[in-house]
């Protein structure tokens, strides 16, 4: 599935709620999801749920791009071609390291 | 891009290096970037800006997903048939709204 794919999905899904509960609200929401991410991370004792949280997280930071009008794909693009601080693949900044 | 695709890229540029400094400093990271995320969306003064603090909260979920072994786009299934409560969309679950 395309980034911009999983964005849409997620717009049909619960932009209307989303849209409702406003920006910083919704943010709040995506960093109880963080949170959640944390604990299973933290644990790891259930992979399946563990791949949840990473879905649910993923899913809140698409609803926040569509509020914020941000194209999740275009954004991504950063990335396209390495490092965006040196430009290499893979990254050979020294900082980021530790 | 195709989110297996950002994954793989992410991986690419950064794994080495972030698998050398562990999930839960990777983690700290991420945090980290959720953080600027947050400064952007309060301050709404630089849309160029906030685009790219979505793409870094991006990539460093990815790589987090990377380490912990789990596949981005699979986890994404999660939401593609409609809201995983209710089975809808648009999502008609009273709870997830304020």
């Amino acid at each position: 599935m395309k980034i911009s794919e999983f964005q849409k999905l997620i717009e049909d899904i619960y932009f209307d709620k989303d849209s409702q509960r406003g920006l910083m609200r919704t943010f709040a929401w995506f960093v109880e999801e963080v949170g959640e991410l944390a604990h299973e991370l933290r644990s790891g004792e259930d992979a399946k749920k563990l791949q949840e949280e990473f879905a649910d997280v993923l899913a809140w930071l698409s609803t926040l791009a569509s509020l914020a009008g941000v194209d999740l794909e275009e954004a991504a693009g950063k990335y396209s071609k390495g490092c965006p601080k040196c430009h290499r693949t893979p990254c050979m900044c020294r900082e980021n390291g530790d």
